[in-house]
């Protein structure tokens, strides 16, 4: 139930209202005259706290954590290399997979050179058939840390399971949960008890209302760094390219939460060649940065060679997504 | 990769074939004169090999165990008191939560004088929103299992988590895989060790080669006991149903798929006076049975009320969809 | 504005209110307390008026002709041969294209011989690409016209544009409106002016609402002998379907508007060997009828030959349906 | 028929080639080693022509003249005082709707104070409802064209009706065809057949090929001043937007077709406070301009109110536009 209170009301009295609710074990948020408390279904109010009420404004908080209405400031993940926020741009860059301890380096130097502080490569990987290449597990995880660590980097990889988060949290910066997971209740709840930070990715037939309540199951265990990621949904044309990038979804998010939002064009577009236009108007659609794959042979790459950048181009791009963005950041004066 | 061999070739070479594979550790697929070989990439014969060998159909073999061209027959899913197949029609019936133990009884007697053999209720529920009820857990199974023995009936209830696998086996005679899950791999891996038939359901985007891909995890793992359920997809019409019942999908999946295929017409229009029609359709189109949400007062039920038939309603659906597919069985003569 | 009356409103009052309006030049339905007002968007009514006002239900009404608030009983469109409508089950069939005097004739044999008591053929064709077939015109108008009436069959054909609808018109039972221009309103106007009925396909990615409220158009012309046809909608799977089924369409209009309703699966599926499930499920969902593609020699077809039925595969799917729909007709007793 | 010709064969031949087709009145397009002829199903080549003939590329050509492979070079659409090509960038922008004399005049003064050469405003509105502002028709044209010579700026307004082609080519510089009418193959031909420049927009459900194929029946009459605009398309999300804006094509269209290509970030997103990151998007992604909504109060707007920027708005937003355009420019040294 979502309340807001007459301009009449105490402080004590707000107080009074909190430690009711929290003693019936509701979990409560506030956030000026407005509170909500979760799964206050049928609320019976005594007639003087009926009076100090104005509104009952919904009967079913949905994204209380996520929403702006209770969290008006925008908020901040920080990360030992990097912080991602409303007003930064942050380069997340990096291979699909974690292919060798060798290849890894050599892309996050390639990654770091363009601007990039987040290095991402996956050690399990989500394949749509069990007949490909599914990660090279903790192995993966060890290599990546190091090639970020050697860098100066902070490391992104996915957790495709419950069992996996301590293992996964031990190595990386940020976890990502990705667009096939994005509805995986119980792995949310799981990274939700960490202090890890979390990327979630919207699924592919997520709207805007999914993913902010999925990002709820996170909040609601107690983890609130978290960054949304916009990767393309699933229309009826994916013909030239793999998904449908909705970069309107950027501002559209960044006026219902306070998280910060930023893009995966690789994901987006699924092409090589039309990666960099859509990373272009990602940035200037006002995300808070983006995340890229990137290979020196796309065509011998386990995974998405398709999609990777190759390190010239991604050079290229990064430096003119540098160029928008301090072009954009002139706006505000 | 998925060769094709001679019609010279002879048993003892096919056999040769295979211990080869076997031997290196490949999982290898045979029907006639067609073998995959999983994880076959850069295939080496001998000149001697490749003189039986008519042609290479595939690098990259995708549902193989799926595939009707390694399985030309229908498969059975053979149940304690139900056998689902492309000639048996089952109905699987009740309420979309389990909520009491009462409940749960009257629910199930409802159920069979339908003609159900299968119950089903939730007792881990995969909700939307994490401030909405999440099911009862191990007391809803033990409700379910209870109602269904003292029936005669089988029982269906969805597993969401890997770490819940083995509790869940225990209860039910069928694991289903919720639509959110159904890229959840290692959800679906978890459920192919085990020898407990599952029910998967096809993602709100998943597209028909996704949903058999999401089975062959399951089949890699050994249990190829499958039922596939149609329950509606995502579109941008969902003003007046939750979902499109994308009813061609069961013809279609029945041309590629050995597995059976059931419909789910309560998700799939989420309406009570649309499923009805929707169970029509479904029944007309071919499918092996459906499975429906009853509730005695739907507009208190925990959870999707509003898709849920009363009983009367239910029981008028169910002999009307019995008649037609009586109608249907004089077909074939 | 759609307003309702109190119940204390008299006839003469309420007559009042309508001359009042129709002198105004305004379009006014009435329906029982319940009275339409095209374009009255601020109105002014006495304290007099005001009195016998219950409720202003809607500023902008849409489609008020198309709705059932204004038109409780199911409307039945006659022509010699057929009669379409809630309780009657009707079969339109022949070719995509009408390709020559001979063919169009022993097509219309065919569809005879199905039951069909309509024949169709594209005379105009609307192609995707300019460099296709693009119809004979007038001459199979006449080609269609005269085999149709050899058989004692009524004529259902296409009019692509405002300049062919007198012409058309000439030779047609039934006007078709094809789903890529459903929302031509020139056209649908232009048709909504004469007194042939007209069948109203719904567009490809046209909403229910977009539907009725292009029946509109028609309708506010004057000619309200309508029938619309679900022939599916475009999602993001079309591999194995050229469209998805929108089965539950059916029942979704049948509850909104008295227009009957009928199913097109040749187009909905776009594949031979799904035409007939697609057209039992759209049986049983309760259409009114169907419309269907058949070709003696599908492979030399000029148009649309991957989803003609051939004759016998006509013959058994008709009797199938009509089967399934006297199975149907039993339910009501 | 789409052929090409082996290095071998001499400019005569090829001369000879197209000479006989263009004498079985057929379509023929040339471009370097690369012919396609229209209509030439099964073509009989004599054994001398053969042998300078390398490859069939594909029996049915579709796009052949808005692709790049027979027409490499960008082309350009010129006005008297615009020029919209691949590397200019040109600003449409007005009301949805002419609405009187005076207001037009006004709106054209905003539009050109930010940077807008074209005027844009309808007289003759498609709107999903009959019942709602249908436009001003030709006093609507001419308001229209008085407001544009005044500033100095070239119109574009819509075309929806083969009946007023002529009308409205008296009035305009550019025709737009609008999204529902894309696929209007009579209107296409119709517009085919002026020399004033088209600006087409994509349908809703319009597939990048669907776009190029429709715009195909326009230069198949003779025109090829084409201008294709991207505006968003219809897919599962139409919440917090209107319609998903698939900013993606816009390097898809450009790698396929010579023709430029705008963006509408006013009707691809559908809400003000959104129109501006898309609009910055489109820019960044690469489009030859933008056609944009604008009224001084849209809350009295005769039509699509909530998407027109208001006059300060729109003001930022083409000064924010045109500095990514010139940070853009700077790439190319």
């Amino acid at each position: 139930m979502i309340i807001t209170f007459k301009h009449s009301v105490t402080p004590e009295m707000q107080q009074a209202f909190q430690s009711k609710f929290r003693e019936m074990h509701k979990q409560v948020v506030m956030s000026g005259l407005r509170m909500a408390v979760v799964g206050l279904d049928h609320c019976q109010f005594s007639d003087q706290e009926s009076e100090v009420i104005e509104q009952i404004v919904s009967e079913t908080p949905s994204y209380v954590q996520a929403s702006r209405s209770f969290h008006p400031d925008n908020s901040t993940v920080q990360l030992p290399h990097s912080k991602i926020s409303a007003d930064t741009f942050t380069i997340m860059a990096g291979p699909c997979s974690v292919e060798s301890e060798d290849h890894i380096r050599r892309m996050a130097e390639i990654a770091r050179l363009g601007g990039a502080s987040v290095l991402r490569g996956g050690a399990f990987k989500p394949r749509t058939s069990p007949y490909t290449f599914q990660g090279l597990g903790e192995k993966g995880l060890r290599y990546l840390r190091k090639a970020a660590d050697e860098n100066g980097m902070d490391v992104i990889t996915e957790v495709m399971d419950e069992t996996h988060v301590a293992l996964v949290a031990e190595y990386t910066d940020v976890m990502q949960i990705g667009a096939r997971n994005m509805q995986n209740f119980s792995l949310l709840k799981s990274v939700g008890k960490t202090s890890v930070p979390v990327a979630l990715k919207r699924g592919m037939a997520a709207s805007i209302d999914d993913l902010l309540n999925a990002s709820e199951y996170i909040a609601s265990g107690g983890n609130t760094d978290i960054i949304l990621i916009e990767r393309g949904i699933r229309t009826f044309d994916h013909k030239y390219t793999r998904n449908t990038f909705d970069v309107a979804a950027v501002p559209v998010l960044q006026k219902l939460t306070h998280y910060p939002v930023i893009v995966d064009p690789s994901h987006a577009v699924g092409f090589r060649d039309l990666v960099a236009p859509a990373a272009y108007a990602g940035t200037a659609a006002g995300a808070s940065g983006m995340i890229v794959e990137i290979h020196d042979h796309p065509e011998k790459a386990v995974s998405d060679g398709p999609q990777a950048l190759k390190p010239n181009d991604y050079l290229t791009m990064t430096k003119r997504a540098a160029a928008l963005r301090k072009c954009m950041e002139s706006w505000e004066n």
